[in-house]
């Protein structure tokens, strides 16, 4: 079996740098403290930079699942700093989280070595993500313009399916740039290709669409039901695209991708009893899981707080 | 990463048979069949043959966790068959030990090559599995003469400790033995040394030994509550006992080493919940994963029921 590769390692880090910030920024805001706000947000901002900056180093199959970890450290603080108590289902899906999180840890494929934007670039306008992008843009068309009108405030699908295919397409350009300006940064200036230009206006372009249809979501569904459904479409639909864009498979055994994708379904059962256990416990904890489920959809809409 | 071997193949494919027979044996009782009871008992008998065949081949690392794919068959069974309803978190538990099972046999070390009984005899008493016996010796013998006493009917701990060390011992009797058998029917006969009767005496022994503590923790305390913790202690021993003898985990990395940990965490959480969502439903299904239950223990106590 293959080592972890050292960027893996870094994309890592950040990746649970962001869930500790972004977990904690929970509890700051609930704990009521002075200028909790404040504190509140810069958590939250210095998650979302942590977020991003993994993107440019790992893997998106890697990457995304994690986000679930946030959850759990805003489950454990709010289990010492607010006196809440976790149902034992709770507990359990917190340890499959960690399980399922070690199993892609373990499993993840190697990050494709870039050395400069145009070659992502290319990576996006080969066949297979043109296909894929294309898919995307039809069936968000589709739910829009004729579903949206009908169905749109009667069924969570339409808003959610909205974000989670867009979102896929924004976590793509969120790792170019992202690529981009760790290369800036070494030495190798990317901001004089078009290229990196149109990444980012399309990041723009993408963030702005998943913060309105998220919105709409959360308007109008409750925030218990959308974050789950949203976390599941929205990480499954980021690795499906990461898998043909950056081809992460191609390096990889059928075991490997075997385990990345029990890895998956272990952090999914997880999730769904952290955000399912609110239901079976006294109001104390209640508030809490709910919070900690605003904070999923925070999370996958990730840059849209930058 | 390592193919599986055929031997694996071969003891995953045992275990398997096992788990459907003995997991439907339960259904067919309940049934109410005209002979339900023979046909039950027969299954549970074709079950544990394939079971005790399935050590012959594979390591207990592999085959024993696998012990709890039996209380799915039983459930999905149960649903078709009976019409009993399972609880959401029952199918999550079940989803778990599925994924918990490919992770273990995906990672599952390859069985030491053993050529006749006597190099089984060499492993078992070299100076690591000599302390390992030595140490659930003394320590069986204090639950025995001087906790049984005074906490016996009080705490499950020790008659299902006592149960769940000599059965650990058991497992690597039967190991010993169906190897034995395994290769005196490929031509080398193994029932001409002493080493092969030591065995199976001792094999004998342990089983009456943990039949007659198992039967005294099933009088004294639920058999819910019987079940999981047999079924977690009895797993975990058993796997140490198959470290310490055959050296399991020599030739295999970190990464492989904490998959199996990962995946018996996986299947704990699966089994816990299936068999906590009992309490949490109408009466129709408590019955069912009652016997389930019941079911494990039945399982774990294996080759006494022979």
């Amino acid at each position: 079996m293959e080592k972890i590769s050292s960027d893996n390692i870094r994309g890592l880090i950040l990746a649970l740098a962001s869930s500790i910030f972004i977990g904690s920024s929970f509890i700051i805001k609930k704990k009521g403290l002075i200028k909790a706000g404040a504190s509140g947000t810069r958590a939250v901002i210095f998650g979302e930079i942590a977020n991003f900056a993994a993107y440019a180093f790992a893997p998106a199959i890697l990457v995304t699942p994690l986000g679930a970890l946030s959850i759990i450290v805003s489950a454990v603080l709010a289990h010492y700093f607010l006196g809440e108590r976790m149902h034992i289902f709770g507990m359990v899906g917190c340890v499959l989280c960690l399980v399922g999180s070690t199993t892609i840890v373990l499993h993840a494929p190697h990050e494709t070595q870039v050395s400069s934007v145009k070659q992502v670039w290319n990576y996006a306008t080969e066949p297979g993500f043109i296909v894929y992008a294309s898919f995307v843009f039809v069936l968000v068309g589709i739910l829009i313009y004729y579903y949206q009108p009908l169905y749109g405030r009667t069924h969570l699908i339409i808003y959610v399916g909205i974000c989670s295919l867009t979102g896929s397409l924004t976590v793509m350009c969120v790792k170019a740039v992202g690529i981009a300006i760790k290369l800036s940064f070494s030495g190798h200036n990317q901001f004089i290709y078009f290229e990196t230009w149109i990444f980012t206006l399309l990041l723009l372009g993408f963030c702005l669409m998943q913060l309105n249809y998220l919105n709409k979501a959360l308007d109008t569904f409750n925030t218990n039901v959308v974050s789950p459904v949203y976390y599941v479409m929205f990480t499954t639909l980021t690795i499906l695209a990461s898998i043909i864009m950056f081809k992460d498979w191609n390096d990889q055994n059928g075991t490997q991708i075997a385990m990345e994708f029990c890895g998956f379904v272990t952090i999914l059962c997880g999730t769904f009893l952290l955000h399912k256990t609110k239901d079976m416990v006294g109001s104390r904890v209640g508030p809490n899981l709910l919070d900690t489920s605003t904070n999923t959809s925070a999370r996958n809409s990730s840059q849209l707080e930058l």
